[in-house]
């Protein structure tokens, strides 16, 4: 395999994108978590995401308990080779709080918190809370 | 301005995409840096992107030798507030090498490169070694 980058802590970060259908990958941003070594290794295995969790310093297969899970469709490293970018298709929504996408907040130029224009695609109470 | 989570080295990582029309952001990624407090505000203070370099160690305003300047159009945290993504109009080419993106380089399940299936946008020799 290629020799990706893992910083000190043996970490890359990765971006998760919305599968496109283009050459140009062009879908929305779903969101960003680290992998080590063997979560890359397992996601190219699998063909599913896998990250290291940093909060629970373990291994985490993304969708193992909500069922949300992300199957690579292209992946790419950055000229540095220092951050992966992945196209997933990802299951009903990436985010724990249970929007589409981490990234549902928006700023203003003074950093103050816009309205939310969207809705959360599932209830993150009945999926997680079980 | 919102408390977002600047980590142990007062960075957080942000994600940079090209602006869309649509409520729903789906541009390309363009490339991945860090911002330390100082970048964010002078990135708000002047509605065009400043990072801080870890190689270099200091305040970057990119396209500051380039030209090759991001105007920010919006902005979002993730659901953690430890991720930045901004939607820009990015001049010319994000990435240092020429390309468009920063993430031209594709990989198969394997780990192995992929052949690039697109031109550079800029003659980097030209632009970088004045």
């Amino acid at each position: 395999m290629e020799d990706f980058k893992f910083n000190a802590d043996g970490l890359i970060p990765v971006i998760v994108q919305e599968a496109s259908d283009s050459e140009r990958p062009h879908g929305r941003v779903l969101m960003m978590a680290w992998m080590n070594r063997e979560a890359l290794e397992k996601t190219l295995a699998s063909g599913k995401m896998h990250y290291w969790s940093r909060s629970r310093r373990k291994l985490w297969f993304k969708g193992e308990s909500s069922g949300h899970t992300q199957d690579v469709v292209r992946w790419y490293a950055d000229c540095d080779k220092d951050c992966l970018l992945f196209e997933v298709r990802q299951a009903t929504g990436a985010c724990h709080t249970g929007y589409e996408s981490c990234f549902f907040q928006g700023y203003d130029m003074r950093g103050q918190p816009l309205a939310v224009g969207e809705a959360p695609v599932f209830d993150a109470k009945k999926v997680y809370d079980k």
